[in-house]
Protein backbone atom coordinates (compact mmCIF):
# COMPACT_ATOMS: atom_id res chain seq x y z
CA UNK A 1 0.00 0.00 0.00
CA UNK A 2 1.29 3.65 -0.87
CA UNK A 3 2.07 5.78 1.83
CA UNK A 4 1.75 9.73 0.88
CA UNK A 5 2.31 13.03 2.48
CA UNK A 6 -0.31 15.38 1.37
CA UNK A 7 1.25 19.54 1.21
CA UNK A 8 -1.98 20.09 3.33
CA UNK A 9 -2.33 24.08 2.90
CA UNK A 10 -6.68 24.42 3.59
CA UNK A 11 -7.15 25.36 -0.10
CA UNK A 12 -9.49 23.73 -2.39
CA UNK A 13 -6.28 21.93 -4.33
CA UNK A 14 -4.92 20.52 -1.83
CA UNK A 15 -8.16 19.34 -0.57
CA UNK A 16 -9.63 17.70 -3.49
CA UNK A 17 -6.09 16.40 -4.32
CA UNK A 18 -6.01 14.78 -0.57
CA UNK A 19 -9.86 13.46 -1.46
CA UNK A 20 -8.59 12.16 -4.28
CA UNK A 21 -5.58 9.72 -2.82
CA UNK A 22 -7.63 8.85 -0.24
CA UNK A 23 -9.99 7.09 -2.96
CA UNK A 24 -7.64 5.61 -4.36
CA UNK A 25 -6.55 3.88 -1.39
CA UNK A 26 -3.16 5.70 -0.79
CA UNK A 27 -2.41 6.06 3.27
CA UNK A 28 -1.93 9.91 3.68
CA UNK A 29 -0.68 12.25 6.49
CA UNK A 30 -0.61 15.66 5.80
CA UNK A 31 1.63 18.51 6.54
CA UNK A 32 0.21 22.29 6.41
CA UNK A 33 3.39 24.59 6.33
CA UNK A 34 2.73 28.39 8.68
CA UNK A 35 4.97 30.39 6.43
CA UNK A 36 4.04 33.56 7.91
CA UNK A 37 1.47 34.10 5.31
CA UNK A 38 -1.73 36.84 6.03
CA UNK A 39 -4.40 34.45 5.20
CA UNK A 40 -3.43 32.49 8.20
CA UNK A 41 -7.22 31.17 8.00
CA UNK A 42 -6.21 28.60 5.88
CA UNK A 43 -4.51 26.80 8.58
CA UNK A 44 -7.38 26.59 10.23
CA UNK A 45 -9.04 25.08 7.19
CA UNK A 46 -6.56 22.70 6.44
CA UNK A 47 -7.15 21.44 10.27
CA UNK A 48 -10.55 21.27 9.65
CA UNK A 49 -9.90 19.17 6.29
CA UNK A 50 -7.21 16.81 8.05
CA UNK A 51 -9.93 16.49 11.05
CA UNK A 52 -13.27 15.55 8.24
CA UNK A 53 -10.98 12.87 7.42
CA UNK A 54 -9.38 11.62 10.78
CA UNK A 55 -5.55 11.63 9.15
CA UNK A 56 -3.98 9.65 11.39
CA UNK A 57 -1.07 12.57 11.33
CA UNK A 58 -1.57 15.61 10.30
CA UNK A 59 2.00 17.97 11.32
CA UNK A 60 1.51 22.05 11.23
CA UNK A 61 5.38 23.43 10.73
CA UNK A 62 6.11 27.03 11.66
CA UNK A 63 8.17 28.81 8.74
CA UNK A 64 8.68 32.45 9.20
CA UNK A 65 9.27 33.29 5.75
CA UNK A 66 8.47 36.93 6.15
CA UNK A 67 11.87 37.20 7.36
CA UNK A 68 13.53 36.64 4.18
CA UNK A 69 10.01 38.61 2.81
CA UNK A 70 10.06 39.66 -1.38
CA UNK A 71 6.27 39.19 -1.55
CA UNK A 72 2.98 40.29 -1.18
CA UNK A 73 1.64 37.31 0.90
CA UNK A 74 4.50 37.36 3.64
CA UNK A 75 5.72 40.88 3.75
CA UNK A 76 3.29 43.85 5.12
CA UNK A 77 4.98 46.86 3.46
CA UNK A 78 3.50 44.72 0.07
CA UNK A 79 0.02 44.89 -0.52
CA UNK A 80 -2.12 42.12 -2.56
CA UNK A 81 -3.12 42.65 -5.51
CA UNK A 82 -6.72 43.41 -6.21
CA UNK A 83 -8.66 43.26 -9.55
CA UNK A 84 -5.36 41.35 -11.44
CA UNK A 85 -5.68 37.61 -12.78
CA UNK A 86 -1.90 36.13 -12.79
CA UNK A 87 0.29 37.77 -16.14
CA UNK A 88 -0.39 34.28 -18.27
CA UNK A 89 3.19 34.28 -20.05
CA UNK A 90 4.79 32.74 -16.97
CA UNK A 91 7.78 35.42 -17.35
CA UNK A 92 5.94 38.17 -15.38
CA UNK A 93 6.72 38.04 -11.38
CA UNK A 94 3.48 38.48 -9.69
CA UNK A 95 3.66 40.36 -6.63
CA UNK A 96 1.86 37.20 -4.73
CA UNK A 97 5.23 35.27 -5.89
CA UNK A 98 6.65 33.56 -2.49
CA UNK A 99 10.49 33.34 -3.72
CA UNK A 100 10.98 29.76 -3.44
CA UNK A 101 8.19 28.37 -1.65
CA UNK A 102 7.05 25.49 -3.12
CA UNK A 103 10.93 24.43 -3.30
CA UNK A 104 10.88 24.98 0.17
CA UNK A 105 7.67 23.64 1.35
CA UNK A 106 8.55 20.13 -1.05
CA UNK A 107 12.25 19.85 0.38
CA UNK A 108 10.28 20.01 4.08
CA UNK A 109 7.61 17.58 2.95
CA UNK A 110 10.42 15.68 1.86
CA UNK A 111 11.86 15.21 4.83
CA UNK A 112 8.75 14.73 6.77
CA UNK A 113 8.34 11.43 3.86
CA UNK A 114 11.74 10.35 4.80
CA UNK A 115 11.17 10.21 8.44
CA UNK A 116 7.33 8.69 7.82
CA UNK A 117 8.39 5.89 5.44
CA UNK A 118 6.10 7.70 2.95
CA UNK A 119 6.91 7.02 -0.83
CA UNK A 120 5.02 10.09 -2.27
CA UNK A 121 4.44 13.68 -2.05
CA UNK A 122 1.41 14.86 -2.62
CA UNK A 123 0.84 18.68 -3.84
CA UNK A 124 -1.96 20.41 -5.60
CA UNK A 125 0.11 22.53 -7.78
CA UNK A 126 -1.72 22.82 -11.20
CA UNK A 127 -1.85 24.74 -14.26
CA UNK A 128 -3.73 27.64 -13.28
CA UNK A 129 -0.76 28.29 -11.06
CA UNK A 130 1.77 27.70 -13.28
CA UNK A 131 1.26 30.13 -15.73
CA UNK A 132 2.60 32.59 -12.65
CA UNK A 133 4.77 30.65 -10.59
CA UNK A 134 7.82 28.53 -12.01
CA UNK A 135 7.51 26.29 -9.21
CA UNK A 136 4.47 24.55 -10.02
CA UNK A 137 5.39 23.64 -13.68
CA UNK A 138 5.57 20.26 -14.52
CA UNK A 139 9.07 20.28 -15.36
CA UNK A 140 10.32 21.58 -12.27
CA UNK A 141 8.23 19.17 -10.06
CA UNK A 142 10.10 16.34 -12.35
CA UNK A 143 13.38 17.61 -11.30
CA UNK A 144 12.85 18.52 -8.31
CA UNK A 145 12.12 14.44 -7.75
CA UNK A 146 15.04 13.82 -9.40
CA UNK A 147 17.14 15.86 -7.11
CA UNK A 148 15.45 14.36 -4.21
CA UNK A 149 16.39 10.71 -5.08
CA UNK A 150 20.23 11.94 -5.32
CA UNK A 151 19.77 14.16 -1.81
CA UNK A 152 17.77 11.44 0.61
CA UNK A 153 18.99 7.96 2.17
CA UNK A 154 15.62 6.65 0.81
CA UNK A 155 16.68 7.87 -2.55
CA UNK A 156 20.22 5.85 -2.75
CA UNK A 157 19.06 2.51 -1.28
CA UNK A 158 15.64 1.61 -2.05
CA UNK A 159 13.51 3.76 -4.97
CA UNK A 160 12.86 7.86 -4.70
CA UNK A 161 9.87 9.31 -3.39
CA UNK A 162 7.93 10.43 -6.38
CA UNK A 163 5.93 14.17 -6.66
CA UNK A 164 2.87 13.52 -7.51
CA UNK A 165 0.77 16.61 -8.76
CA UNK A 166 -2.62 15.26 -9.83
CA UNK A 167 -4.16 18.14 -10.47
CA UNK A 168 -1.55 19.45 -12.80
CA UNK A 169 -3.38 19.53 -15.73
CA UNK A 170 -6.76 20.46 -14.43
CA UNK A 171 -8.86 23.92 -14.69
CA UNK A 172 -10.65 25.25 -11.36
CA UNK A 173 -13.66 24.12 -12.62
CA UNK A 174 -12.45 21.10 -13.06
CA UNK A 175 -11.13 20.11 -9.71
CA UNK A 176 -14.06 21.82 -8.28
CA UNK A 177 -16.36 19.21 -10.56
CA UNK A 178 -13.56 16.78 -9.43
CA UNK A 179 -14.17 17.44 -5.58
CA UNK A 180 -17.61 17.73 -5.59
CA UNK A 181 -17.76 14.41 -7.31
CA UNK A 182 -15.13 12.83 -4.27
CA UNK A 183 -17.75 14.65 -1.94
CA UNK A 184 -14.77 16.27 -0.45
CA UNK A 185 -15.23 19.06 2.12
CA UNK A 186 -14.63 22.06 -0.38
CA UNK A 187 -16.86 24.31 2.32
CA UNK A 188 -14.41 23.68 5.03
CA UNK A 189 -11.53 24.89 2.19
CA UNK A 190 -9.96 28.92 2.61
CA UNK A 191 -8.67 30.81 -0.60
CA UNK A 192 -8.38 34.34 -0.23
CA UNK A 193 -5.27 36.12 0.03
CA UNK A 194 -5.83 38.87 1.88
CA UNK A 195 -8.88 38.11 4.60
CA UNK A 196 -10.20 41.17 6.41
CA UNK A 197 -11.56 39.30 9.86
CA UNK A 198 -13.13 36.33 8.71
CA UNK A 199 -14.44 37.59 5.23
CA UNK A 200 -12.40 37.01 1.86
CA UNK A 201 -11.84 40.22 0.36
CA UNK A 202 -13.56 38.86 -2.84
CA UNK A 203 -10.73 40.33 -4.70
CA UNK A 204 -7.04 39.18 -4.82
CA UNK A 205 -6.61 36.37 -7.66
CA UNK A 206 -7.58 33.46 -5.29
CA UNK A 207 -10.87 34.99 -4.35
CA UNK A 208 -11.67 35.42 -8.19
CA UNK A 209 -10.00 32.50 -9.63
CA UNK A 210 -12.44 30.44 -7.30
CA UNK A 211 -15.12 32.60 -8.30
CA UNK A 212 -14.30 32.31 -11.48
CA UNK A 213 -14.42 28.08 -10.91
CA UNK A 214 -17.42 28.08 -8.63
CA UNK A 215 -19.54 29.95 -11.53
CA UNK A 216 -17.89 27.56 -14.39
CA UNK A 217 -18.68 24.60 -12.58
CA UNK A 218 -22.27 26.02 -12.27
CA UNK A 219 -22.11 25.03 -8.39
CA UNK A 220 -22.72 27.81 -5.16
CA UNK A 221 -19.58 28.23 -2.74
CA UNK A 222 -20.46 28.94 0.32
CA UNK A 223 -17.46 30.54 1.02
CA UNK A 224 -17.35 33.89 -1.20
CA UNK B 1 30.68 41.81 -8.96
CA UNK B 2 29.26 38.57 -8.31
CA UNK B 3 26.91 38.66 -4.88
CA UNK B 4 26.91 35.38 -2.93
CA UNK B 5 24.40 34.15 -0.30
CA UNK B 6 26.65 31.80 2.38
CA UNK B 7 25.05 29.09 4.24
CA UNK B 8 26.84 29.81 7.62
CA UNK B 9 26.54 27.24 9.95
CA UNK B 10 29.46 28.98 12.65
CA UNK B 11 31.29 25.63 12.13
CA UNK B 12 34.63 25.58 10.30
CA UNK B 13 33.78 24.69 6.87
CA UNK B 14 31.04 27.24 6.14
CA UNK B 15 34.00 29.67 8.16
CA UNK B 16 36.68 29.00 5.61
CA UNK B 17 33.94 29.30 2.71
CA UNK B 18 33.37 32.69 3.63
CA UNK B 19 36.71 33.72 3.46
CA UNK B 20 37.70 32.21 0.11
CA UNK B 21 34.70 34.24 -1.14
CA UNK B 22 35.40 36.95 0.36
CA UNK B 23 39.28 36.61 -0.82
CA UNK B 24 38.17 36.27 -4.47
CA UNK B 25 35.81 39.42 -4.22
CA UNK B 26 32.81 38.33 -4.05
CA UNK B 27 30.12 40.64 -2.12
CA UNK B 28 28.77 37.91 0.54
CA UNK B 29 25.48 37.94 3.13
CA UNK B 30 25.29 35.34 5.00
CA UNK B 31 22.04 33.32 6.10
CA UNK B 32 22.16 31.04 9.67
CA UNK B 33 19.84 28.51 9.95
CA UNK B 34 18.59 27.96 13.43
CA UNK B 35 16.75 24.46 12.82
CA UNK B 36 16.57 22.96 16.55
CA UNK B 37 20.21 21.67 16.98
CA UNK B 38 20.88 20.54 20.06
CA UNK B 39 24.77 22.42 18.88
CA UNK B 40 23.09 26.21 19.57
CA UNK B 41 26.37 27.29 20.19
CA UNK B 42 27.35 27.03 16.34
CA UNK B 43 24.73 29.73 15.83
CA UNK B 44 26.45 31.85 18.28
CA UNK B 45 29.68 31.42 16.20
CA UNK B 46 27.82 31.90 12.90
CA UNK B 47 26.96 35.40 14.52
CA UNK B 48 30.74 36.26 15.33
CA UNK B 49 31.88 35.28 12.25
CA UNK B 50 29.51 37.56 10.14
CA UNK B 51 30.91 40.22 12.63
CA UNK B 52 34.15 39.86 12.30
CA UNK B 53 33.96 39.65 8.87
CA UNK B 54 31.55 42.99 8.69
CA UNK B 55 28.95 41.33 6.61
CA UNK B 56 26.30 43.93 5.21
CA UNK B 57 23.07 41.10 6.09
CA UNK B 58 23.20 38.64 8.15
CA UNK B 59 19.61 36.74 8.33
CA UNK B 60 19.42 34.41 11.21
CA UNK B 61 16.54 31.96 10.40
CA UNK B 62 14.52 29.68 12.72
CA UNK B 63 13.48 26.29 11.77
CA UNK B 64 12.23 23.44 14.26
CA UNK B 65 13.35 20.47 12.54
CA UNK B 66 13.15 18.73 15.81
CA UNK B 67 9.03 18.67 14.60
CA UNK B 68 10.01 16.51 12.09
CA UNK B 69 12.35 14.22 14.57
CA UNK B 70 14.03 11.05 13.02
CA UNK B 71 18.02 12.47 13.85
CA UNK B 72 20.24 12.26 17.08
CA UNK B 73 20.87 16.18 15.82
CA UNK B 74 17.76 17.31 16.57
CA UNK B 75 15.56 14.87 18.79
CA UNK B 76 16.10 14.14 22.47
CA UNK B 77 15.07 10.56 22.28
CA UNK B 78 18.32 10.41 19.96
CA UNK B 79 21.59 9.88 21.62
CA UNK B 80 24.37 11.79 19.72
CA UNK B 81 26.77 8.50 19.01
CA UNK B 82 30.12 9.20 20.17
CA UNK B 83 33.78 7.37 19.22
CA UNK B 84 32.47 6.62 15.59
CA UNK B 85 33.60 8.54 12.19
CA UNK B 86 30.23 7.63 9.90
CA UNK B 87 30.43 4.95 7.21
CA UNK B 88 32.50 6.01 4.46
CA UNK B 89 30.31 3.91 2.25
CA UNK B 90 27.45 6.22 1.53
CA UNK B 91 24.41 3.93 2.38
CA UNK B 92 24.32 3.71 5.80
CA UNK B 93 22.17 5.98 7.45
CA UNK B 94 24.14 7.64 10.17
CA UNK B 95 22.14 8.67 13.27
CA UNK B 96 22.83 12.15 12.99
CA UNK B 97 21.67 11.94 9.16
CA UNK B 98 19.26 15.17 9.10
CA UNK B 99 16.30 13.86 6.43
CA UNK B 100 16.37 16.12 3.67
CA UNK B 101 18.27 18.96 5.93
CA UNK B 102 20.64 20.36 3.17
CA UNK B 103 17.73 20.11 0.43
CA UNK B 104 15.58 22.48 3.01
CA UNK B 105 18.82 24.60 3.89
CA UNK B 106 19.68 25.08 0.14
CA UNK B 107 16.16 26.19 -0.46
CA UNK B 108 15.78 28.37 2.02
CA UNK B 109 19.28 30.05 0.83
CA UNK B 110 17.43 30.07 -2.56
CA UNK B 111 14.53 31.78 -1.74
CA UNK B 112 16.97 34.44 0.73
CA UNK B 113 19.14 34.59 -2.85
CA UNK B 114 16.32 35.42 -5.46
CA UNK B 115 15.06 38.13 -3.13
CA UNK B 116 18.69 39.44 -2.62
CA UNK B 117 19.93 39.05 -6.28
CA UNK B 118 22.17 36.84 -5.70
CA UNK B 119 23.91 34.89 -8.14
CA UNK B 120 25.35 32.06 -6.62
CA UNK B 121 24.70 30.10 -3.08
CA UNK B 122 27.79 29.07 -1.50
CA UNK B 123 27.96 26.02 0.96
CA UNK B 124 30.49 24.42 2.81
CA UNK B 125 30.30 20.61 1.81
CA UNK B 126 32.70 18.47 1.66
CA UNK B 127 33.88 15.02 0.48
CA UNK B 128 34.00 14.26 4.37
CA UNK B 129 30.54 14.95 4.81
CA UNK B 130 29.21 13.08 1.08
CA UNK B 131 30.77 10.28 2.78
CA UNK B 132 28.08 10.09 5.28
CA UNK B 133 25.28 11.94 3.27
CA UNK B 134 23.62 11.73 0.38
CA UNK B 135 22.79 15.44 0.03
CA UNK B 136 26.65 17.04 0.17
CA UNK B 137 27.31 15.11 -3.13
CA UNK B 138 28.25 16.91 -6.35
CA UNK B 139 25.90 15.12 -8.06
CA UNK B 140 23.05 15.65 -5.75
CA UNK B 141 24.48 19.77 -5.71
CA UNK B 142 24.52 20.04 -9.48
CA UNK B 143 21.08 18.20 -9.66
CA UNK B 144 19.40 21.12 -7.03
CA UNK B 145 21.34 23.60 -9.53
CA UNK B 146 19.73 22.70 -12.08
CA UNK B 147 16.06 21.92 -10.39
CA UNK B 148 16.79 25.90 -8.54
CA UNK B 149 16.95 27.33 -12.11
CA UNK B 150 13.52 25.30 -13.11
CA UNK B 151 11.43 26.17 -10.38
CA UNK B 152 12.54 30.25 -9.72
CA UNK B 153 11.82 33.37 -12.21
CA UNK B 154 15.82 34.26 -11.96
CA UNK B 155 16.12 31.05 -13.62
CA UNK B 156 13.62 31.32 -16.20
CA UNK B 157 14.27 35.03 -17.32
CA UNK B 158 18.09 35.33 -16.69
CA UNK B 159 20.59 32.94 -15.54
CA UNK B 160 19.98 30.80 -12.51
CA UNK B 161 21.29 30.69 -9.28
CA UNK B 162 25.03 28.66 -9.25
CA UNK B 163 25.63 26.26 -6.10
CA UNK B 164 29.01 26.82 -4.83
CA UNK B 165 30.71 24.32 -3.07
CA UNK B 166 34.42 25.62 -3.17
CA UNK B 167 35.62 22.83 -0.53
CA UNK B 168 33.65 19.75 -2.04
CA UNK B 169 37.59 18.00 -3.19
CA UNK B 170 39.30 19.01 0.33
CA UNK B 171 40.04 17.13 3.58
CA UNK B 172 39.49 18.37 6.69
CA UNK B 173 43.22 18.67 6.92
CA UNK B 174 43.29 20.79 3.30
CA UNK B 175 40.26 23.07 5.17
CA UNK B 176 42.18 24.13 7.99
CA UNK B 177 45.25 24.66 5.80
CA UNK B 178 43.27 27.03 3.89
CA UNK B 179 41.48 28.70 6.33
CA UNK B 180 45.07 29.57 8.36
CA UNK B 181 46.56 30.85 4.95
CA UNK B 182 43.42 33.52 4.98
CA UNK B 183 43.80 34.56 8.20
CA UNK B 184 40.24 32.75 8.91
CA UNK B 185 39.14 33.07 12.27
CA UNK B 186 38.65 29.70 12.98
CA UNK B 187 38.97 30.10 16.57
CA UNK B 188 35.44 31.98 16.16
CA UNK B 189 33.63 28.62 15.17
CA UNK B 190 31.79 25.33 16.49
CA UNK B 191 31.97 22.11 15.75
CA UNK B 192 30.60 19.44 18.51
CA UNK B 193 27.33 18.06 18.15
CA UNK B 194 27.40 17.15 21.84
CA UNK B 195 28.60 20.02 23.85
CA UNK B 196 28.08 19.81 27.20
CA UNK B 197 27.86 23.76 28.56
CA UNK B 198 30.03 25.44 26.87
CA UNK B 199 32.89 22.55 26.13
CA UNK B 200 32.52 20.80 23.45
CA UNK B 201 32.23 16.69 24.43
CA UNK B 202 35.24 15.66 21.89
CA UNK B 203 34.08 12.25 21.36
CA UNK B 204 31.14 13.02 18.83
CA UNK B 205 32.17 12.22 14.95
CA UNK B 206 32.16 16.29 14.43
CA UNK B 207 34.97 16.82 17.22
CA UNK B 208 36.61 13.85 16.05
CA UNK B 209 37.13 15.13 12.31
CA UNK B 210 37.99 18.29 13.93
CA UNK B 211 40.61 17.28 15.96
CA UNK B 212 42.31 14.75 12.91
CA UNK B 213 42.28 17.90 10.76
CA UNK B 214 43.99 20.08 13.26
CA UNK B 215 46.74 17.34 13.83
CA UNK B 216 47.31 16.60 10.37
CA UNK B 217 47.18 20.36 9.58
CA UNK B 218 50.58 20.61 11.93
CA UNK B 219 48.13 23.43 14.25
CA UNK B 220 46.92 23.68 17.86
CA UNK B 221 42.89 24.01 17.59
CA UNK B 222 41.71 26.42 20.47
CA UNK B 223 38.67 24.80 20.95
CA UNK B 224 38.94 21.37 21.28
Amino acid sequence: MSKAVVLLSGGLDSCVSLAMALESGIKCEAITISYGQKHLLEIESARRIAKYYSLEKHLEFNLELSSIGGSALTDHAIEVPKGDLPDSSGHKKPKTYVPGRNIIFLAIALSFAEVRGADQIIIGANILDYSGYPDCRPDFLKSFEKMASLGTFKGINETGIEINAPLIEMSKEEIILKGIELSAPLGLTWSCYDPSGKDPCKLCEACQLRRNGFEQAGYVDLII
